[in-house]
């Protein structure tokens, strides 16, 4: 469908630069996407003649982003050019600034992972000085790696549990963090400008928003059914962190709603006799399904489990391990968690009756123990009968969604337009 | 958009005579929202050759659908062949089996009102067979007077506050009306058997959905800004009668959701402390919001407004009446509701962020007083910034959205292949 949309872009306009431009992205996803081909074979796949291919072909392997071998005379056929993507040649870099934890990723463009970190913070007692700098620190490290690795940043797309301005590109209100109308991006481009220069272009985005689109792709997890392919079209992502993110996705895409507000379901209400909210309201939906939550539920204060300094994927490990054993009070934590969860999905399935519900950030890690519970009130509290056909599935990517999807965004403006690589090449290879 | 739309999929079929049905439907759509023109500027501005616009003018003349005139000749010009809808020649009917009112409307192709009735029932104590009987009767009424008027009726399609089945075309759940699994369009249908002969096509849907296509229609609410329109392509249309029914538009479209079930809004959970719903649950969001809600708050039993025998018109003038009064009561009342509709509302802003929410059914009728109040929740209960930009609007239509959206979709099939016309010519004229 993305093919097909460029091609119709394309066609739509007169600009031979931008059609050439455009013909070298499809060219270069299509690679990605289905694998190395004969040059005959991709033309044919892209709706290109043979010879305008060649012509495209051969300014990518000139940028570097594809190689061609022949494959030697096969029978009474033609020479036959195999085409392949260098995946290794550009990576895009997704960080995630949460409550409890910060992590990035580098993803090359055939999706290998070629740097990655995580680190535990204190984010509720950090100022978001202090906060903005581990981060630099953070992505200082995986550009570094990414430099000896010979792979050229294309961007940098910081994630942030909170709402960002889609205008002004500022975070404009963070609950859990208590941050407001903080320049994100700004903020760690001008500290990345001391270690490394040209620092790539930096965005922020929602990190909820930034796991949905790492749902959507589609080197991402595997969807050979075409059922589940459907299902994922229309889709809600629940983004489980200290808080709860939310990313509506209609027709393939993330729906950002008419000002890009969309997907803040963390604080529908759900128990008005509940607990105070960081946003100030009492009893939204995350206050009874965040992490925070969850850990209260399952552990006493002094739990060596709720140590600021621990990974969050080491404190899952924990929690898992806790559940794997049966552990009473884990496993009702677990119940409880799971029973609210569907509690708040259902007010979403009864609204916009997607193909899936998919629980990503701590619930996919989780997932096992939090499904039986949440199926059961899904079950109760949709109107349409078997729920309304939606199905719950627990994302492959659990906490690193965020990320990946942040590293994915990063690639898109070089799929958009290959050409851009030659200005990256300045300073950052 | 819709115009190009079909322009994309003609080209994209090879079929001759699909590709005719297609172009004979474009110009019906193009004439309609447009207006009469000459045939020269029709063909120009529907992207078709002068020749064969002309074609298929005289094909759709010759189904009696338009008129053609010579204008004269004007000046050095050629003459101009003044092309114009004929709207009477054809009829949708919309009908609405509410709790505590039925109507009907037959709207022509141009939208105007060839028939139209309404009836206060107690749709409560009456069985469903007896429910059925009273709105076939107002249908048949309808089409007697569309046969007198000499207009033929393309369809017929009944809203129901419930859930209909995408496949089935069951109710399979009216909780207000305490229905299950019932065949409404076969009920209807073979109840008109018995006077029409042959009947035009029944269908059936949720009378929330119908509502949100009344507002997209272009011969609708005028909608000359165009952020007003872009606001339109996302809305969410909340839709009072005794409970709640709810639609999402999405991208200019009704979204029905992967199954069909999206858009069932009403039964939100706001108020855990509540008063039981008729889903069987308690503190649904339709419970504080319907008209019912609203009957109980601002009236004592024996109030004569709450007579089954009123028209739904009736019961709201009575209310607009004492509001305008300034009764303190009502007034109360009606803030009351404002604020809750608020709360629900803020549920679907944060999560979608909407260009409009609009307040159709009984809604609109009191709109003036419930919106501070409403408007004063999204304020406080959105996250983003002044509500989102989510503009909260009063549809034109009232309660009778949902009968004019089914006169509309009544009409649809026509409009996508004009020459379905000579099959209905055979006995319903």
């Amino acid at each position: 469908m993305r093919d097909a949309d460029i091609i119709v872009r394309v066609s739509a306009t007169a600009d031979p630069a931008a059609v050439r431009t455009a013909r070298l992205g499809l060219l270069l996803r299509s690679l990605r996407d289905g694998g190395p081909r004969s040059r005959g074979r991709l033309a044919e796949e892209t709706g290109l003649t043979r010879s305008v291919a060649t012509g495209l072909v051969d300014e990518l392997a000139e940028l570097g982003l594809v190689s061609c071998e022949d494959a030697g005379r096969r029978g009474a056929g033609r020479p036959g050019i195999q085409v392949r993507l260098v995946g290794g040649a550009v990576c895009g870099v997704g960080a995630e600034i949460n409550v409890d934890h910060l992590a990035v990723v580098a993803l090359d463009l055939s999706g290998t992972v070629i740097a990655e970190a995580r680190r535990g913070i204190d984010g509720r007692s950090l100022p978001p000085d202090g906060v903005l700098d581990e981060v630099a620190d953070l992505v200082a490290d995986a550009l570094a790696e990414a430099r000896t690795a010979g792979s050229t940043v294309t961007g940098i797309t910081v994630g942030v549990a909170g709402l960002v301005d889609a205008t002004t590109q500022l975070v404009t209100l963070a609950p859990n963090l208590g941050w407001r109308d903080v320049d994100v991006a700004e903020e760690v481009r001008r500290r990345l400008a001391t270690t490394a220069s040209p620092v790539p272009p930096v965005r922020v985005a929602n990190e909820a928003t930034l796991a949905a689109t790492a749902e959507l792709e589609p080197t991402g997890s595997a969807h050979s059914d075409p059922a589940d392919l459907a299902d994922r079209a229309d889709m809600v992502v629940l983004y489980g962190e200290v808080g709860l993110g939310g990313a509506i996705v209609s027709g393939g895409r993330v729906a950002p709603g008419r000002h890009g507000w969309a997907g803040e379901i963390g604080h529908l209400p759900v128990d008005p006799r509940g607990r105070l909210c960081g946003c100030g309201r009492t009893g939204c939906w995350e206050t009874v399904v965040g992490l925070r939550a969850l850990l209260e539920a399952a552990t006493d204060p002094d739990d060596p489990v709720r140590d600021p300094a621990l990974t969050l994927e080491e404190r899952l490990a924990t929690l898992v391990e806790r559940a794997r054993l049966a552990d009473g009070r884990t496993l009702a934590a677990l119940e409880e968690v799971g029973s609210w969860l569907g509690t708040g999905a259902a007010v979403l399935v009864n609204t916009l009756n997607p193909g899936t519900v998919v629980l990503s950030g701590y619930f996919a890690v989780l997932g096992e123990w939090l499904l039986p519970a949440l199926e059961a009130r899904l079950a109760a509290d949709v109107l349409a009968p078997r729920a309304g056909g939606t199905r719950v599935a627990i994302s492959a990517f659990g906490p690193t969604a965020a990320v990946r999807g942040g590293a994915l965004v990063s690639l898109e403006p070089l799929l958009s337009d290959p050409t851009a690589l030659a200005e990256l090449h300045g300073g950052t290879r």
